[in-house]
Formats: C-alpha cells, structure tokens, sequence
C-alpha cells in the first residue's frame, strides 16, 4: 500500500490515523502540497484531482479521506471504523461529514490562497474567516455529540471514522489559535483519542515529511 | 419518513432524488433556510446541526445527505446506490465527496453571506468566487470520471450516491451562469440522469415549498 500525503494536510491525517488503527504498513510518499508539487510534480500525472491524500492498493488509485477508510474498513474490518448496525453507522458518517463538509472545506490552503491572493485579505481578516469557520462547526459538532448517549470517543467507546476526523481538524485549529471553551464532549474525544498510540504516530510532527 | 428540506437546497435535493430512486414515501417538512428559519424556528429546537436535510425514521433524527442516502440504501437496498465491491464503492463515495467535499461547501448560503456581510464584496466577487469553485472542482470531476469505464452514469449502467450529488450540483451551477463546457461525461451523466423521473420529481420547481 502507497499513501501519497503531506503532514500538514488534515485530509492526509485522517487516513495515516485509519491505517495506524488497523495496524496497516504503508509506504509513505510524500507530496509538498504548500509548495505546489500535487500540480506539477509526478504526482499530479497520477492523481485526477490533484489531492492529497491517495492511497495506491491492489492497482487501483483512491482518493478522498473518508472513502478511502471506508475502503479501508470493509476491506480490514478489524478494528472496525464504523459500528455494526444502520443507525450507528448513519450517526458516525453524519459526525465525520460535519467536519469534512462544513468545517474543514472552508480552511484548507487553496480556499486561504484564493482569500489572499484573490480578496485581498489581510492576515486578521484571513484569521477571522479561519477562526468562524472552526468555531461555529465545533458548537454545532458538540450539540451533535450531547444528543447520543455518552462514549469515550465520539461515538461509544472504540474510535471511529469521526475521531478520524474530530482530530486533525483539532490539531488544525490550534495552528490558527481556535477557541475550543464549551467543548467538553468534543474535547474529552479529542483527549481520549490522543491517548492511544495510533493518533500519536499519525500527528504531523511524526510523519517523514513534517516540517518544523 | 419525514424529511426537512428546502426546495433550493443542494443537499437536500441530493437526498430528494435518492428517496424517489427507491420508490420511498415521505412527509415534506419545508425550512425557509433563505428566511433563517433553520435558526429560529421550531427544526433548531430538535436539529442539533441546523442544517437541512434532516430526516426523521423510526425515532432516530438523521443529518448530513451523503449520511442519510447510505442509511437508505442500506435499509432499503433495492435500487442500490452504491456498488457491490468495495472498490467500486470507494470511487462512488470519492465522486460524491469531490463535489460535497471539494465545491458545494464553499457556495452554500452561509458561506454566501459572509462574503458578502463580512467581506463586504460585490456581487461581481461574489460570482466569480462562486464561479471558480464549481469549474474548479467539475474540471477535477471529469478527470475522475474519464479514469474509469464509460456508463451512461457518474459509474456504470443505474444511478449512484455520485450521480445524486452531481446534478444538484449543476443545478446551483446554472443559477450562477457558471461554465460547463468540455465537461462530457460530467454533462452526459447529467442528461442521462435527468430523463429519469426520480430526478426530475426531486428538482427544486416542483417541491412543495418552490418558489419562483
């Protein structure tokens, strides 16, 4: 298995924390996605839509965080990401979607770009946008979480596709110097998680390409 | 069922088009989004996310369309809206995610709004950031499309989970007057879906709460 990733990217982090969960080696090929390299590189001649992350397996090409641990969970279904029953499962993709389609697509460095380069922003005003964006999908990320019964993590007492993605989405947000008071549930998941030694290998700082 | 929903919503529409595919029956609850009802009236007091779609089966509340159309496939499975093979699946979910993922979270209202109340642009700005993400992101589609066999679909010979998500999002695009040329397979797949009556029920002219 390929992973063609960057350490900065939260997408990328997500699959490198589903692969580490499922005790999965992968070779590690990394893309400067700051730098432009997913348009330009060799990586932009193997990629259809230029994104970060990839995963190469059994001669297919995947892309896109969330269909790629879904791959990844019915093709290595222990540890599952997701839980047994429709319900379950409905609740856990809503909660990964509500980072990955409300909070997360509205920060990632392209749409930053376009603010400054396009906009005209300056760094405060790039910062606000930032900041509402994270801000307003956690408060709606915690009231999701309050309404199911209480777990370790974001949904019962194993990790799933959710924490996949609460994580890096938290580790993004410190970057940019987020306010996460009034979390509590949010936050507990995000410590539980950082517990275990899947989520600590994943983080940026470990990857081959983190810079400092 | 009851689904909340707004005629002009993509997601919602997303999950219109799925309901009828199965042949599903549901009650239509409109949310006046463009009002701010979603907010303030009676769905915030029992929708944790505020967002529409959100659909109401068997005492559990459902959020987020992608969510929402794989619990309805997996409840009810016939026509599915996934394939069978998890490799197959995975590209389906990465078609759609690259539109839920990739464009629509940077046109939706909100976001709209912002740029306009907060970033003070004109509508000219407005546009042409709006503009920008949908041939963005459909140009990357087409390539993800032309990777894989031709169908008379976003994949294969039915409609899937992709091809629910792509044609509300050429709706949208069309109210923004937004280039869709050299777009083959995206636009093919487009018409094909729209001969189906299951797509064409769904359309935001002929909901209940349509406005002109």
């Amino acid at each position: 298995m390929k992973l063609h990733n960057y350490f900065r990217s939260s997408a990328s982090f997500r699959v490198r924390i589903a692969l580490n969960l499922k005790g999965l080696d992968f070779d590690y090929i990394p893309v400067h996605i700051a730098r432009g390299d997913h348009r330009t590189g060799p990586f932009s001649a193997i990629s259809a839509d230029m994104l970060v992350p990839m995963l190469e397996d059994e001669g297919e090409r995947f892309s896109q965080s969330m269909a790629i641990i879904e791959y990844l969970d019915e093709t290595h279904p222990e540890p599952a990401l997701l839980p047994s029953d429709p319900v379950g499962r409905a609740h856990v993709r809503a909660l990964a979607q509500s980072i990955a389609c409300e909070i997360h697509p509205l920060n990632n460095l392209r749409v930053l770009k376009y603010l400054v380069k396009e906009l005209k922003l300056d760094d405060a005003a790039k910062n606000a946008w930032y900041r509402h964006w994270v801000r307003e999908g956690l408060l709606s990320f915690e009231r999701q979480l309050a309404q199911h019964p209480g777990g370790t993590y974001c949904w019962g007492d194993t990790p799933t596709l959710a924490d996949c993605c609460l994580v890096p989405q938290i580790f993004n947000g410190r970057r940019f110097d987020c306010d996460f008071t009034g979390l509590p549930r949010t936050m507990a998941a995000f410590d539980a998680c950082m517990k275990l030694d899947a989520f600590q290998r994943a983080q940026p700082s470990q990857a081959p390409d983190a810079e400092a």
